[in-house]
């Protein structure tokens, strides 16, 4: 296909595509003469990647490495699926102190070393802002949020397509970021719902 | 104890809590002189409250709204606490299509009328964020999120103290906003652990 059949089948301005292509995002068509070449079926779904990336936050030089290392891909598909990862995730600053996250995680069984130093440092800030909210999270809840999130992404890592690396990854990408409103919304609803059957009320 | 006293304590500047006290959200101290007046207890927990409320985003309405209802409580405190929740919730908008809401919240075995239409809007604005984003949670993964989430609320229910009204609306308050970075984070490590124990890695 065309540029411009490219850019309807993925509703990506020809202007974008140009812009994804001289940045190396999205490998070269076909030429067919000096000023025209033509596109496939991997250019669709590379363009499906890239948006899904970009609209996730991610910017070009985190898109790059993800896009970089499907072409070039590790030994392992789980390298693929952390690195995928890391670029939607905000880098870790210096300052944090990660001993009460590292301690979380080991807390379900795992090594804090075997996650990427931003996962844990995320853990870590969101913990500090509960701390400095006046709150803590009691011990019986924290262990709940464990067990509930493992069930959770046990399930969500059963539903990765196996059929290749740029599904898996677009997968990846698109349910970690765009699942997470619906997870808070979900737990507010919850949180109205059994409460209002514990404490009566109902109607609220 | 004096207002220089109170902002001591609190850790709210004296100009902020005379603003609060203005809005009549804060009740007035008892009376010393023209110009003077003592502050007790009962300020103290609730000033913590409104920076609760304030530093969740919540407006002054907002904020009235749960502070007259712990003055003039409702008869059940299931009421209460929804009062609360709906103040930390971004108002509904109209133009939702609220089925795909419905149903998911059927499924918990809850009637949706039982919850706050901006509850279920929340719940309609993220399934609609996710389908336009090319993206689709599939059944399983689904049922997982809903048994996954409500063993986490049911813990975090089981932890709302009883010692008080005020207690228990602050808990719900902070419990509800705070939490929520902890547990986008906590999903980010275990993706990335449970996934790089499936397919190999683990050193991502």
């Amino acid at each position: 296909m065309r540029i411009s059949e490219l850019s309807a089948e993925t509703g990506v301005p020809v202007a974008t595509i140009k812009y994804y292509l001289r940045e190396r995002l999205l490998p070269e068509g076909e030429r067919t003469s000096a000023t025209q070449a033509v596109y496939g079926r991997t250019h669709v779904e590379r363009l499906r990647l890239i948006r899904a990336l970009v609209d996730s936050g991610v910017g070009i030089a985190s898109a790059r490495q993800v896009i970089g290392a499907l072409d070039d891909p590790p030994e392992d598909p789980g390298h693929l699926l952390g690195i995928a990862h890391a670029a939607v995730s905000p880098p870790a600053d210096g300052d944090l102190d990660l001993t009460a996250a590292r301690n979380l995680i080991r807390r379900w069984g795992w090594e804090p070393e075997a996650c990427a130093p931003q996962q844990v440092a995320g853990v870590a800030r969101a913990l500090d802002s509960i701390e400095r909210g006046g709150f803590a999270v009691p011990e019986a809840t924290m262990d709940a949020y464990l067990a509930g999130i493992r069930q959770m992404v046990e399930a969500e890592i059963d539903a990765i397509p196996t059929t290749s690396a740029e599904d898996a990854v677009r997968y990846v990408v698109l349910g970690t970021v765009l699942v997470e409103p619906l997870l808070l919304a979900l737990r507010r609803v919850a949180e109205e719902l059994v409460s209002s059957g514990r404490f009566g009320g109902g109607d609220t």
